[in-house]
């Protein structure tokens, strides 16, 4: 309260910063910034809790721009409070190599949360944050001492309304009570089409009613700062529900074209700045300014953030001494680093092991490591008893007033909602305590596509546990078995696909995944049993590729990946016995992994000399790569029992070896040279 | 009103068809059918309207089994009323090359609508059924002439409920006051991971009616008939809003587990279905029985359904008399075929018109074919003037009392919702009398995955026009510049991908996509301006490939896509002017055009004996079918202007020819065989 005239020259400033630096890149969103500055201005100074100098103190507040073309309005706060960002790089936007990026990307820009700007992720990533947030605090909490109390707050538009993800983000939210979650929805009734009335006429408070949501209206967003005020206290005061504040505010408030389309996605015109800047009493001759009070107002809200985090870290001092364990577990999880041996928990097979499904040798995994890795959260999108995800004695992540879990728990029940899963786990990872693993079908990754490219994008560490990886889920048919999946998430950089062959393989996969600090994994597993093979190990499955099977006078390698490999090695069989040909059999588990390995180990893996044939039961897309010719399934499958379905598709000892024989036949008398050589290097 | 108990009788049979199907195939999901028969029985006999023997009757009732996985309900109504499904077909349940597979397939099956299982893509498939039969009725409709007023019934469960796609498509629907479309909510609280309350606890006749929705209850759906034939009524008398009938069932009724997870997605055991015979008064030592008296009600039902048929051609008899064209276009449009010598409207371009970006390109087609394909039916995701999908004078389809457009109106204001829009699209193209086409940029062609899908599996002529194609977009940085996008959909089987160069190119992509009837295609469009190239044509890119570059003497074939092709046609004069090199250069507009063509053909084009190159700015992965060595973008982009993206990663003449250069020396004394020679074919 009593906001005075420098309050509103700070929210000018923001508003010119990004009328500025738009207009100066020639691209770019002045409109939402213009309208969300008020908000801002008193989100930031009177509530928000954190420290410049240390954006990754863990009882920070966080905030999400889900609206991430409004970028400029985050970047001009942070080069306001003080944060690694200098005017500089304001001027920078949007230019190559700079930290201010035309959408907020988490990993190159102090203070940002999470990547965003793909409508509706940013508010999915906050109720991960939020739920991170809940659970750190129910694992970490005692008596005396609240070290995870932080609100995450979050800003979304009209866009992000009305995308899947973020209806599906909200009714988690809604189901799970996050009392911590405050998004501020920038009520405009501008997107790119104009006034949503022609395709967005929805009444949204009661739809974040129906979602168990507390809604507050606040009519006049762009200048009544005390209602903003009142309706966060109110927000902050709900400790049961997540809040949404709706904000009707004004988009590109102060330009000519203010309540339009015309600016939201492009820089004002010079005569609509000089009017601007004249209107809200800045010289029109000058750009990219910020008084000086207002840089001393905001660095004082920053130094007080400084302040309670010196304070935190003294609590967090006194919590050392008195609960010495738990202190050591969150010191070693903000690290990022797992606990020492934990590895040793992985299980290791031998060949004489029974066959087992690649999901019940990941439920294995999970079985043995949740208890030395308490970070693991894991989850699944309403396929628990497929997935296997689910470890025997986990308990529910849940508000504890349902009586069926805990904050603490440690499984996430995300309904069949693959989109949220994805990006919540995003966010989840974001927060810093807690590894974040789901389950859905490989097909339905797909639906999360959008997600799993943001975990990508933006290097977090997030676990995707994809089962049913193929038409050996059998019956379900076409409609459940991915053909393109591999081929899609193998193509996206910076994600890690792992299809392991057996249960040496899939301990290697969660090895891998849970050590990429800075990378994405999914996990492409079985229904059906696969055979323990007598070669493979987990340090062999780590360099990504290595023979199952090594003959010194083998006239084809066939390389594979996941349930294909067994029934290889019996086509590498029936080749010797049938037609007196030998036959090395190669296991690619994970593409990214191998490509990492050096070159000579890759040319032992894959030598000159003698074809390759690729076998997989899916697109043939991208493994000529590594083979010269490639068996596959280019078509969709078929509704069946699994075996019957890889018969008509001729993935059988008999099917893999006429292959094999007419690759050998193909490459009689033509010198041969390993995929593995290339001309040039890629830019990576 | 009046039920008997032979109605008893007959939704009893539905139920034990299920249970007799799943048990058979020991796969399946009994329980929907069996909580689900009660409505089934009511809707399918008191208020649809269809003619079995004529499954394609331009106005019949459209029905959407949403929740897919509960298939054997369908077909064992589709069974029962006498459509192509014979008893043998329902024993045949989820076995290979049945058309009665493990969840409902179009193409195949009669009286399957659209392809679901997936969940939440049916009830978005319901919705562009609906909007595509206003938009007829708009069109075609006359005084006295009403020859489009069908129904479009869904049936969805929790499960749909949950997913975003639905969440998108039922704020479109409420939006659009379809108030031809009749939605049934199984509120059964069951889902795969159990009681719903662990994960969806949101009020969802308040969300329905925050989307503008009416909604009625029915408590118990599982007895109450009357009431449910009350709440249809209700429904069909709402004029000016979709309805959701929110009915209250016990999933798997009848059986020893019904009203859990238990009986959801497992065949019952063999003592539990004696016990459901037992009860039903059905004979335990027989399946798959249907009694006479039950078969003879059903057939009563589609004999009136044949009538009613009967009474609607008459109408359209007089109707062909009256208004000839409309007649003739409505025949035209049924029959699938395009207007004769409508492709003559397609823009041609010489090599010294203007640069111009594709995505206006591609608005020039449709400025040029819309008054000739009167059904198509274009939209955008709230992009309309980034995709340039609307022609100057379209008309929007929107329901009259907004004043913004009129049922007739052909272009659609999708909102920001890509999943939605995909699924809407799918609907739209399975009613039989439009064309669906909409933009969004190629990065969020992803977010829609699910559908895309669908579209390729269920084999409707969608056409997907995606702009911002790659890092060319610039200065949005890389959360919106695609990178695996090309990859993923290439991969996706009976999918077209097309990247035009020029403006003859685009003119042929849209050719090829709109004379495939049974295919869905990807349009990816440029941002940035296009030069025209000096060989292309229209006839040449629907090849899929062709030289844009031929020399005798080359030493290499560069191989691109769309906006690198004429940068590769500027290489190969580098490569000439500096290092005295000859090179060849050919466009693949689309690979799944070219991998169509004969193999002499295709060798012409990517001959043997000199080394390929392929040069396009996304991920590589792929493009090993077709060239020795690959220049892409394994690796996310930047923000940037876009030229200044091209020079960073290196796509400039002297980045491609330095590449080439390489290439040719690594191939130096090495016989070149052309990647087209296969040892073996694909099945496909």
């Amino acid at each position: 309260m009593g906001y005075t005239e420098l309050d509103q020259k700070a929210i000018n400033t923001i508003r010119l910063l990004a009328v500025d630096a738009t207009a100066k890149a020639n691209s770019g969103h002045p409109g939402a910034p213009m309208g969300m500055a008020p908000v801002s201005h008193v989100l930031f100074n009177k509530f928000m809790k954190f420290n410049p100098k240390n954006p990754d103190w863990a009882n920070r507040d966080r905030f999400v721009l889900s609206n991430g073309h409004g970028c400029m309005l985050q970047y001009a706060l942070l080069h306001l409070f003080g944060y690694g960002i200098s005017m500089d790089d304001l001027k920078a936007f949007r230019q190559i190599d700079s930290i201010t990026p035309g959408h907020p990307e988490a990993h190159d820009t102090p203070g940002i949360e999470v990547t965003t700007g793909p409508l509706g992720q940013g508010f999915a990533n906050a109720v991960g944050l939020a739920i991170a947030q809940a659970h750190s605090g129910g694992v970490f909490n005692k008596p005396g001492y609240t070290l995870f109390d932080n609100y995450t707050y979050c800003f979304f538009g009209d866009g992000c309304a009305m995308e899947g993800v973020a209806s599906e983000a909200a009714s988690t939210a809604g189901h799970l009570k996050l009392g911590n979650l405050i998004a501020i929805y920038d009520d405009n009734h501008i997107s790119i089409d104009g006034d949503t009335k022609c395709a967005f006429t929805e009444d949204v408070t009661k739809r974040f009613e129906a979602y168990g949501w507390h809604v507050v209206w606040v009519k006049d967003g762009d200048n009544d700062l005390e209602g903003i005020e009142a309706a966060i206290k109110e927000a902050q005061s709900v400790k049961d529900k997540p809040t949404m504040i709706r904000l009707t505010t004004t988009i590109g408030f102060g330009s000519k074209l203010q309540g339009t389309g015309g600016v939201h996605g492009n820089p004002l015109k010079a005569d609509d700045i000089e009017g601007v800047k004249q209107r809200f009493g800045f010289d029109p001759a000058q750009s990219f300014v910020v008084p000086q009070e207002v840089y001393d107002l905001y660095h004082k809200h920053a130094d007080e953030g400084a302040a309670q985090e010196q304070e935190w870290n003294q609590l967090l001092q006194k919590y050392a001494s008195e609960f010495p364990n738990e202190h050591a577990d969150l010191t070693r999880r903000l690290s990022g680093k797992l606990p020492e041996g934990w590895e040793k928990s992985l299980p290791v097979y031998k060949p004489s092991d029974p066959a087992i499904a690649s999901r019940k040798l990941s439920e294995a995994v999970l079985e043995k490591i949740h208890s030395v890795i308490p970070e693991l959260l894991s989850g699944s999108a309403d396929l628990t008893g497929s997935n296997n995800t689910r470890w025997k004695n986990a308990v529910d992540f849940q508000p504890p007033e349902y009586g069926i879990g805990e904050w603490s728990g440690r499984y996430l029940r995300y309904g069949v909602r693959e989109h949220a899963m994805a990006a919540i786990m995003n966010g989840l990872a974001a927060y810093g305590t807690v590894i974040p693993a789901s389950g859905t079908f490989l097909n339905f990754v797909s639906y999360a596509a959008g997600a799993v490219r943001l975990s990508a994008l933006s290097r977090v560490r997030a676990i995707h546990v994809a089962t049913h990886d193929s038409i050996g889920l059998g019956e379900d048919g076409p409609t459940h078995q991915p053909i393109e999946t591999l081929a899609h998430f193998r193509a996206l950089p910076n994600c890690m696909v792992w299809r392991p062959a057996d249960g040496n393989e899939t301990s290697a996969a969660y090895y891998s995944a849970l050590t990429a600090k800075h990378t994405p994994s999914i996990l492409a597993l079985t229904r059906q049993n696969l055979p323990q093979l007598e070669h493979s190990s987990i340090e062999a499955a780590l360099k990504g590729a290595y023979p199952v099977l090594e003959a010194a006078d083998a006239k084809v390698t066939i390389i594979s990946t996941g349930s294909e490999v067994s029934i290889c090695l019996d086509a590498a069989k029936y080749l010797q016995e049938k037609h007196g040909v030998v036959a090395r059999v190669v296991s690619v588990p994970c593409f990214e992994v191998f490509d990492a390995q050096d070159k000579e180990y890759r040319l032992k893996v894959l030598p000159d000399g003698i074809p390759i044939l690729s076998v997989e039961v899916c697109s043939t897309m991208g493994w000529e790569r590594y083979s010269h010719e490639q068996f596959g399934l280019n078509r969709f499958g078929a509704s069946g029992p699994y075996k019957e379905v890889y018969a008509k598709f001729e993935f059988t000892p008999e099917g893999i070896s006429k292959r094999a024989l007419a690759t050998i036949d193909f490459y009689k008398g033509v010198p041969v040279r390993s995929p593995i050589n290339r001309a040039f290097q890629q830019i990576l």
